[in-house]
């Protein structure tokens, strides 16, 4: 320790020493872990030190808000999902603002547009660049690795990204983060001046070409380098003329090589093995490779610490070797991680944020604590994450008179799936309200279920879970602005429809001339049962003979009449073609509507009148209500929910749906004008009543 | 860089510079990120450089294996929580195996033996103190501080700990990492030969005496220092006699003053005020104070990286400050954070696994994959982890003939427990199967029920979800094994019992002499109702008229009369005594038994047979079954469980079951003899009329 008031003269000599540290570690200290002037042999010290205190050459860290750049491609559903793991580990460590520059194709763009703009994190910036104008760049190359043409496509980049972008971290999606990615983007710092590309050593022997009898593998610098991690230094690689040079070099070896077998790898390589000094060896913990036959263990067990794991064979997560345990638990950290506690600001950064995060956290700000309908209040307010088509899916085709079921379900619904699955076989739009790790037991689910995984033309929808109410016609929007049919069938999930009901509601729209002529919404009369198992009707006789023995009821007929009474059962009972019905109070049928009809209003939230609303928003807008004669759809049981069982124990929960009914006719009259005034005189009617 | 093959001169001059490098460092680089000197304002370089180049003095870290101690107090049962979210936070980014003393009560020691013994996680070992007999050394000084006599006891931890011990960092349960704790350790090679006691400047204004007229803090150096994270030398404290040395202070202080304050602190800072040269001031980032008027931004705005969180306010997570939500990010992360993945071992170190983790281990690797009923085994060899009473609880006072109701449920159940408490005054003993973010969401549940908070003679004990099965008699198992009453009524969660069964229950036991009489289980009849509103009867006559009408059933009448039809309904409608019946197949009623019965097997998961094999169970070791003529429970309707529906849809499910079911007659003919033969029997009967 040095107390104040030391001699000057100590001063000096201190000033010296200070001096020849700085000019000892420019000479010295760049290259700790790897050792010196390595080029590509594993044995030696690339695989990290065993002393522990070189782990981190931190004095090169770039400024505390340098903005860093991360580019990666992304195409189809499954890489979709996977993306978002790798962002989330990112996003955990990462101190730094980032600019991510992602290469997709429509699916992937169409997911991650949306995931993005609801996941509000501050300090982060995507662009995207469409992998469609780059496919005539490099699909003359064959290529029989299992990512495609997309794994290519990381060739390009210096071409496509922006000039202006000098440098830029690289990423497949299967990479997951144990570490801040500013220590990686400092390792920049530690290229020598002709050096472009920063790339950790290959853990396997695949390049060496002795794995089979006449194994050929591209030419590599002795076992070659990954490129899952790579330091992209733009700038250089424009100014070498990269783009000639790989491409000369790739056609040469395709004139002896059929097809490259590891993709862009292969390139990278082959031009690596001419151009030793464009390569920068990064230390093996960046990239630490999980194949099936891996020799990653060298590195990590001296290693002091994992920055970067590689879920680099096509088994990904059920790779097996001796530690795969240890990094699955890495992985799984992130994958069940809550995404919404990424939206924290960097502090003592200029925070950029995300379009819409700051005036909602100023309406977030207004509200009043105090006020009991507070947390209603604000999660209406929530902006939920939201993954569309979270699993694969196969859009329907464009069918003038199709209908999508549309409904919403949290996980203690799953069970119902395969049965609505057999009751409908036609098209479903369903958000699914689910926390990070609950996305995945439903991954697990749909893929351990034959009759849920044979379905391509459902589309899940994940709206993450935030808040403590059910906020259920949020969800109900998500699903409905996904469906791509020109109807919808507006249900709930607790229901069954009739098997013949997608078939006959197709047929009847044709009929019907809902297209041209009119505004209507096709009420599918609801019913109920309350036994277990019971055997489904298979026609309206068949469900009038289960009604009047007692087995089914009308959907909520003791509690709940005037829900469904306006439908006229009785009149249903003997109709023999579609018949018009008036609004009444309290009315909330199933129904079947052209897909541009009203949203749900999202103030509703957990129980109570969220369909009623919409069902005056439909009437508002002068739809006409037919009952269809030969459409049915059963409830089954279940216990009462969560938000019931409050709303039953709780007078603040009633006041405030009471509340929130009172603005919600305020809006409407504002909207409609005096001929919003029926609805408001049957709520005076029914509050007076109560 | 230096290529292989420069001129040995060049060497040597390297040589030269790395001397320098060495001397340098240790002149210079030792105090990096508080600056020289500082001993005691905030406002120089205590809170961290701007420079992120400085942000950890990494040359400094232990060997990589090296054995960390920690030492945290911890009493009853808000600290036992609190103290877990500490543990998962210093889990997830530690690299070194950590030795953990804690110094807890009896409340304390009871859950976090069970919870650490089967959370299994490598390099950890765990020693308890009893805090009972640190009262007598502490109890002299009075203390004003919400922590209690507890605060104080970190002030004898150099006498308490081992001789053996030499330094340990010393933790209150209310702080959160953010880094690896090996850093905070590492901080022990900056104390100077004389300093034994590492801390952070205090962030308030509380010891400048300001705050209020009249406000006279205890005596400190500046602003003072916080000892939410103390590193304690404690050889050298043993050396200086610091025993005497807080006391003498204390007690001359405690002559002007008339309490401690802020508990141990105040006394540290006034040893520290006599004393400065013991202090070793650490970076503010490891121990940042969130109370309501913290100093903290200072520190963490212009800090690289944030280490410590310390939640010291009373208010804790509610604190409210300008950046309260990015601090509860990080520590909702751990709160949330599943906690089984922490049971990873640590790479490239001799990991001492905890007790029965490698026979687990070795158990699990045995099971062969490809068996149809893998799943089912996997989920019964796992061991959960358990934090029993979770939640504040009174234990029932010792009475002869009371009856704890044991119970297990889930999530989608939370809902039931309010009417169970109306319906049953007495104890209860519930397992929830949840994960670490359900838990939390449990924990408001119950905060914000005014009928659940009022109730302490309720334990509630969280086991962790682990697996695709329901673990169902594992959970019963918990339940039970906590159930501290002579009897318990072994229920489920979705029945409601009869107003009156507590009295009744206990009121029976004592009659029928049960204690010192005979080995009996008291069968209480179930019913149920199928409707979702009904009123519950208020006597056997109201219940038998409601039977009358079809608005109750007996039990699972129309899907599986077996399994309660030895209860015999109809001689129960008259009986007015009980009276005995013989088991059957099947039979799997609801019962009263000593808490000493059997435990249920856990091999059965699921749906399916878990109760069945109890009262088998029961049967085979001779218990009387005695059905009580006014006691019933009646079930309430929900939907059918994931795992029934998996039950009736799936083959292999119910193939597994069966093979279960013939394992454990096998278990039961080694165990009973020839008296287990008629079980056996009884299944092969039922087998050949499937």
């Amino acid at each position: 320790m040095l107390p104040r008031g030391r001699p000057r003269a100590m001063g000096a000599a201190v000033l010296l020493l200070l001096l020849l540290l700085v000019v000892g570690f420019f000479l010295f200290g760049r290259d700790p872990e790897y050792g010196l002037g390595t080029t590509g042999t594993l044995d030696e010290d690339l695989y990290g030190s065993r002393n522990r205190s070189a782990s981190s050459p931190q004095l090169l860290l770039p400024p505390k808000c340098e903005v860093l750049h991360v580019a990666v491609v992304c195409a189809g559903y499954n890489s979709s999902r996977e993306i978002i793991t790798l962002m989330k580990s990112m996003l955990f460590y990462r101190k730094n603002p980032l600019h991510l520059h992602l290469i997709t194709d429509a699916i992937a763009r169409n997911i991650l547009e949306t995931l993005f703009r609801t996941w509000m994190v501050p300090a982060l910036l995507v662009s995207f660049y469409d992998a469609e104008e780059l496919k005539p760049l490099i699909s003359w190359i064959p290529n029989k690795h299992y990512s495609g043409l997309y794994g290519l496509m990381k060739l390009v980049l210096p071409g496509i990204l922006p000039s202006s972008l000098a440098r830029v971290i690289v990423l497949d999606t299967d990479v997951t983060f144990s570490s801040d990615i500013v220590e990686l983007w400092a390792l920049f710092g530690h290229f020598s001046d002709k050096q472009a590309v920063g790339l950790v050593e290959n853990q396997s022997d695949w390049y060496l070409g002795n794995l089979w009898k006449n194994h050929r593998p591209w030419p590599a610098l002795g076992r070659g380098f990954n490129t899952g991690v790579i330091l992209l230094w733009l700038d250089r690689l424009r100014q070498t003329g990269w783009e000639q040079m790989w491409k000369l070099t790739a056609r040469r070896e395709l004139l002896t090589l059929t097809a490259t077998s590891l993709a862009d790898q292969d390139i990278f390589n082959a031009v690596i093995k001419e151009r030793p000094h464009l390569v920068h060896p990064l230390p093996c913990v960046w990239n630490v490779q999980l194949s099936d036959h891996t020799l990653a263990e060298r590195c990590y067990l001296e290693a002091a610490d994992l920055k970067v794991i590689h879920w680099n064979s096509p088994r990904k997560l059920r790779v097996k070797n001796k530690h795969a345990e240890f990094f699955r638990n890495l992985h799984l950290t992130f994958l069940g991680y809550d995404g919404k506690l990424l939206r924290r600001e960097l502090l003592g950064c200029l925070n950029r944020f995300p379009p819409g995060a700051e005036q909602l956290q100023q309406a977030l700000a207004q509200l009043d604590e105090d006020d009991p309908c507070f947390e209603f209040r604000q999660q209406q307010l929530t902006v939920h994450r939201v993954h569309i088509t979270f699993l694969s899916y196969q859009p329907p085709p464009p069918r003038p008179h199709d209908v999508t079921l549309v409904a919403q379900l949290s996980m203690d619904r799953l069970q119902m799936l395969e049965a609505l699955c057999r009751h409908w076989p036609g098209p479903m739009s369903l958000a699914l309200y689910l926390t990070d790790a609950e996305a995945q037991q439903f991954l697990h689910f749909v893929d351990t279920s034959p009759v849920l995984s044979a379905r391509k033309d459902v589309a899940y929808h994940v709206v993450y879970r935030d808040g403590p109410h059910y906020p259920v016609n949020q969800l109900r929007n998500v699903a409905l602005a996904q469906a791509l049919t020109p109807y919808v069938f507006l249900s709930d999930i607790d229901f069954l429809p009739a098997y013949s009901l997608y078939d006959y509601l197709r047929a009847s729209i044709e009929q019907l001339e809902l297209g041209s002529r009119r505004k209507a919404a096709l009420v599918v009369p609801a019913f109920e049962t309350l036994h277990y198992r019971f055997s489904f009707p298979n026609s309206k006789a068949e469900l009038l003979a289960l009604l009047d023995t007692g087995s089914l009821h009308t959907f909520r007929y003791h509690e709940w009449p005037q829900g469904h009474s306006s439908t006229d059962y009785s009149r249903w009972r003997e109709a023999q073609a579609p018949y018009r019905v008036q609004w009444s109070a309290d009315y909330e049928p199933y129904v079947v509507v052209p897909r541009d009809c009203p949203r749900y209003d999202p103030r509703f939230v957990g129980f109570g009148w969220n369909k009623v609303a919409h069902i005056i928003e439909l009437d508002a807008q002068e739809y006409e209500f037919l009952v269809l004669p030969e459409a049915f759809s059963i409830h089954l049981p279940h216990a009462p929910s969560l938000d019931i069982s409050r709303f039953r124990s709780s007078p603040t929960y009633r006041n405030c749906l009471q509340a929130l009914k009172e603005e919600f006719h305020q809006d409407l009259s504002r909207r409609y004008g005096s001929a919003a005034l029926k609805y408001l005189t049957a709520l005076q009617q029914s509050r007076s009543r109560a």
